[in-house]
């Protein structure tokens, strides 16, 4: 598997295996890669003859207050990795490779982006679309692979690629979980024992929302107080919000009907963690 | 020549083209097809394999006061003149081939979009951004021809082609202009015959501003004023703006040295006109 650090490398990599009429699948990632990204991987590798990830903490993403220095980097793990999942090629740039100094250019996604995570992390998703924009128009690929578990990112996205006529598919891949439900996520390295433990209220209020619309529950609102009950039932949890939305629009819903979703995002002690699952009722 | 209304099948067009190596040259246009267009047409027919002109007036770069509704638009006359500068391929979508109703993503360049036109016309370089992005998705061309006459919008746009790593080379090229120096623009078709006298004031005070540096005239205040003067002793122009600046940021310079671009916008009679000049000093 070949590392790749500029831009012009790996596009001569993909211009080389386009030439030959070949398939290219691509992964973005911000690296300190887990069983989710390598889903991701693995799906991409069932559909492409080519699978391209790159591991880049992206600056744009975060805000003022947010990780972005102690965000987890590791990338001669994540190349072992990637490598054994069959990824080709993985391009891990510095920052200043993808951002020069004189960048101008953001781009919005109205009215998605100020719903869930849009409203407490402004800037987030125009961070997002800069450079997922840019790592499309770079390595061109056919397909590229987001988790379920960002949903509102990939709503974002979808949006986005439709508007732009970026010439590809998004390809949708499942939420990973640990044994006790937690999602997965490179952030829940920062959970100690106790806040590990405490992390599984996200699965488990989810959870008990399904089974609450199983019975017939059709009130959002019910089911959200009962999801925000079960959650300040845990000490260390501090909810961010805790939402029924419709599926496509993220519109808050007050009857649960057709196709909806169900978001959190909480804090465990000072990690913010977010899940959600997907209905059609 | 071969004339495309949807995007699949342009796609198609083009994809059957890339196959067998072939180089795209693009020219974007919103028609009513004048010499300036054609020549960028025949700039692009040297240096490619295959040439696609669009021609869409595009809504979203019109100001709910302009003349989107009253723009010229002549299909018929412009498929002609193209296929005569051996134009291949015209991509001419409806308005509702390119936008959705759920359509929701802009894009912003920073700076460089509140200056000069920025300023008077607010949205209309996010629409040119927005509609510029879709076509280079759309066709994926490996060169495109803009004119210098729009310089703003050149200068916008090679900073987000810059910024979002569009795979493609941006080429420039110059004005054309009457024999009495008028740069032609698909809106002098709006000017009466005095009208259409009294626009020459635009390349006439520009022709001045450069005689003035060429003597020697350093200060930039001093040129903006004889140039405003000079416009002013017409009676059916109305100065909107009338600006000496920086080639490359469009700010505004005192001393008049190195790569300035000298840039007006001038109402005559109803018609907005745009025109400028690039000097080194």
């Amino acid at each position: 598997m070949e590392i790749y650090t500029t831009i012009s490398e790996i596009k001569e990599f993909i211009k080389s295996k386009k030439l030959v009429g070949e398939k290219i699948g691509f992964v973005p990632t911000m690296g300190y890669l887990h069983q989710g990204h390598l889903s991701l991987m693995k799906e991409a590798r069932q559909d492409n003859d080519i699978v391209i990830a790159s591991i880049f903490v992206n600056p744009t993403q975060f805000g003022p207050d947010e990780d972005y220095d102690e965000y987890p980097r590791d990338l001669d793990r994540d190349a072992e990795l990637a490598a054994e999942v069959g990824v080709d090629a993985v391009f891990a740039p510095e920052a200043d490779e993808i951002y020069d100094s004189g960048a101008a250019t953001t781009i919005q996604v109205e009215g998605l982006t100020d719903k869930l995570c849009g409203a407490c992390r402004p800037g987030h998703f125009t961070g997002v679309c800069i450079i997922v924009s840019k790592l499309f128009n770079i390595i061109a690929p056919d397909h590229a692979y987001f988790g379920q578990k960002d949903a509102q990112q990939v709503l974002v996205i979808k949006r986005m690629v439709k508007d732009l006529n970026f010439d590809l598919e998004i390809v949708i891949v499942p939420i990973v979980r640990e044994e006790d439900g937690l999602a997965i996520s490179s952030r829940n390295k920062y959970l100690n024992q106790e806040e590990r433990t405490a992390a599984t209220v996200l699965y488990n209020s989810l959870e008990l929302a399904r089974e609450l619309i199983e019975q017939g529950e059709n009130k959002a609102k019910v089911v959200e107080n009962k999801m925000v009950e079960m959650i300040k039932e845990e000490p260390l949890a501090k909810i961010d919000y805790v939402e029924v939305v419709k599926q496509e629009t993220l519109e808050s819903v007050t009857k649960i009907k057709d196709k909806i979703l169900i978001a959190l995002a909480v804090y465990i002690g000072g990690t913010r963690l977010i899940d959600n699952v997907m209905l059609e009722v």
